[in-house]
């Protein structure tokens, strides 16, 4: 034990940490995740965690979140790494990566990214300031097929369904629908009612009436904004309900039309999987057609776990190509943190091994290696234990650690392999060459 | 087209990224390193990819290399963010995090992390300033049973030799044989020759001669600790040919007896996987007992890809208990990098897809749909094509992506499900409840 200061380790506020058991759960996530990508033909892609300044902030309003980079005894006169910055989603970096790979890439694009993002904001529930996004997105130059922006969707609910999560509902709406509304009523500045409408579920009816109001919308027009908002169902029936509220444009028909497509798409998916909710907005985002939102069913106020829709230009501000796209995010650690808190992450284990070697006594070890070996490269995580402690301890091990199964090298002369089961507490005779699991005491 | 500015986007210099078909590669790398660390037993820990400041100069020396954050437009004032530093190694945030955690471990605790660091260096060949560590690490309150010097190189071995890379050797040494036999040598300062032979590959025999005679040693003395040096053998006659050089001291005995154990240990590895070297040092790295280093052969100068060893105490500087340990770390992105920069990765894919199901007309798509579920269900990566476009046009897009089997449904009222390989260009019926890639044409 040295006399040297000890520096107390503490947890960081806004930067989330986990036992092995817990991580154990959210490596469990990723892969699925991944799996679930993967099955629709998405093609990984990591960016670096840092982009130049002026890539963070070409579209110029988050830039007060953003962590730059220094070094910690850098010349003063060297500036060299003053102009990056850590990434704070994963849509400007694909952004630029598209542009910067463009010519590498075959269109249309569809990429999963699933990676850390840095937010230097004041942390506060459900915001930490280092966090787990899975995002995937289809690019295309020119135009992207309306089939993605159903196909979204199905993905989320295949890969958030795999998930033991509390009940979650994924809306989608259009922004054609909402400005067309509003166009065919007579709205001069139809972006900000959709602003106003966002708000919706924050300060309810009266208060976005009072905006619209405010704003110089009559009565009527607003009571219709809101009729509109109030429109919620998951099959074809939405459109026309919309059209019975005796407002129409030619983008409003448009986006109906973009609107069932999708619904009907998604026919398939278990009644209430994906639901039309023409409240929702997305008023800060510059989608223009499709909008998704996901929230958990009993606690709305957490905010959306996952979130997305279409836009015109994906890399405007990188390269001089029209590349529209659909795309959705998963906020992994926004869902995986607040049900940890919860208390609602369980079966995780503190070890993956599944079968422990006993080492019967320090001359047999090569024995147990080897045993070891073979059941490794039959598909088993095993460890030997790591000494020829005596029996009662090396099973002790395994008991703390959670390990399924003990092996015993033969003991005697006579002997043959045993195997005991953690759970039953059944041994039995095994050859490490056939045994699984499975296997019974017979 | 917007008439915007445009950011030109462009490479970062020390920040690696890769296009999709070299990022599968390197994902299909990760995946195995990880199934490798995990079939021995070893759990996932990540830790943030920032520390405080007082954590990641608790030991004071890589401080010069450590990137700090700041909010881009944080108040003056405000100094919140001021202590945060990204961590540089896996090893500072493991020790803080096995501190931290410790009462909630179960030990001996193995565990391997697999993430970015980062380091503020002028980027060099070879020197990244993000790039991926495969680090596995076993500790334990007290002590650490030797075993675990053997399995770690075990472990290398496996998850190494299961990738696609040229000639590569793990050397392994004792800092005990090297210590114990410069003060049975009657050397006052053991360290610093220890940090002189450790430049042996770079200066050569005469330079580190140079060296020690100029640090007091006489010509015999110097002469021995390179004939020493020169050591070097894959079994039992490595201790042997040690001691025949004459000299003793008790350090030096228990170096070699450890070192004998884990070469006995290896035996069942490969000849040449494993080797004694005396040479190996890690000098400036706080080692005490065995040491690790891996190289390419035919390219020694590239310096480690893979390095560790034992120390005798991990936390020290964060909690008042003894934690010993050995570890080795796997430098991913150094042995990847170095790869794609000379063309060798090859085989990756540009999508992960394995079948794509060609929509016959617009009408057809929930049907297209149907089968791209029901394939997706049975394990294959399915892609169900965008639109109704002309066939060909269909084809020639899984052409371009390397999508190994394009599906067709029934074209016509008595037709059946085909299915094309794009390999062999054969086209034969098959039913999508049980087709498998390996079924051939009748």
């Amino acid at each position: 034990m040295s006399d040297q200061r000890v520096v107390r380790p503490a947890p960081i506020s806004g930067f989330p940490e986990w036992t092995p058991r817990v991580r154990s759960v959210e490596q469990h996530w990723l892969d699925h995740i991944r799996a679930g990508f993967e099955s629709f033909g998405f093609a990984s892609v990591e960016t670096p965690s840092v982009e130049s300044l002026d890539v963070l902030t070409a579209k110029g309003e988050t830039s007060q979140e953003v962590y730059t980079l220094h070094r910690l005894q850098a010349d003063p006169k060297d500036d060299s790494d003053a102009r990056l910055g850590l990434h704070f989603d994963l849509t400007v970096p694909f952004a630029r990566y598209v542009a910067q790979h463009f010519n590498e890439l075959t269109f249309p694009f569809k990429r999963y990214q699933m990676q850390r993002v840095w937010r230097g904001e004041r942390p506060q529930e459900g915001r930490s300031r280092e966090f787990t996004q899975c995002d995937i997105d289809v690019i295309n130059v020119d135009s992207v097929p309306l089939h993605f922006d159903a196909e979204l969707p199905r993905i989320v609910h295949r890969v958030l369904s795999g998930l033991d999560l509390p009940a979650w509902t994924l809306n989608v709406n259009n922004r054609k629908v909402l400005q067309g509304f509003y166009e065919g009523l007579g709205v001069e500045d139809p972006v900000a009612v959709i602003r106003a409408v966002d708000k919706l579920h924050k300060i309810g009816d009266d208060g976005v009436r009072e905006i619209l109001t405010g704003g110089g919308l009559t009565a009527g027009q607003a009571d219709a904004c809101l009729a509109l908002a109030r429109v919620r169902g998951t099959g074809a029936e939405v459109p026309g309900r919309v059209r019975a509220l005796g407002v129409s444009s030619p983008l409003l028909e448009e986006g109906l039309e973009e609107l069932a497509f999708v619904l009907d798409d998604l026919a398939d998916l278990p009644e209430g999987a994906v639901v039309a909710d023409l409240s929702i907005a997305r008023g800060l985002d510059y989608y223009t057609g499709t909008v998704y939102e996901a929230s958990f069913d009993d606690d709305p106020g957490y905010g959306s776990i996952c979130a997305g829709g279409r836009y015109e230009d994906l890399a405007g501000q990188f390269i001089r190509r029209r590349l529209p796209g659909v795309g959705i995010s998963i906020g992994l650690t926004r869902i995986f943190a607040k049900l940890v808190a919860e208390g609602r992450i369980q079966g995780g284990r503190i070890c993956p091994t599944d079968v422990m070697v006993v080492v019967p006594a320090a001359e047999r070890r090569r024995e147990a290696l080897a045993v070891g070996e073979l059941l490794r490269s039959r598909g088993f995580n095993t460890e030997v234990f790591h000494s020829a402690a005596k029996v009662g301890k090396q099973i002790q091990y395994a008991s703390k650690k959670g390990i399924p199964f003990v092996w015993f090298p033969p003991f005697g002369e006579d002997g043959g392999h045993e195997v005991k089961d953690m759970g039953s507490g059944e041994q039995a005779a095994a050859d490490p060459s056939t045994w699984s699991p499975g296997d019974r005491t017979e």
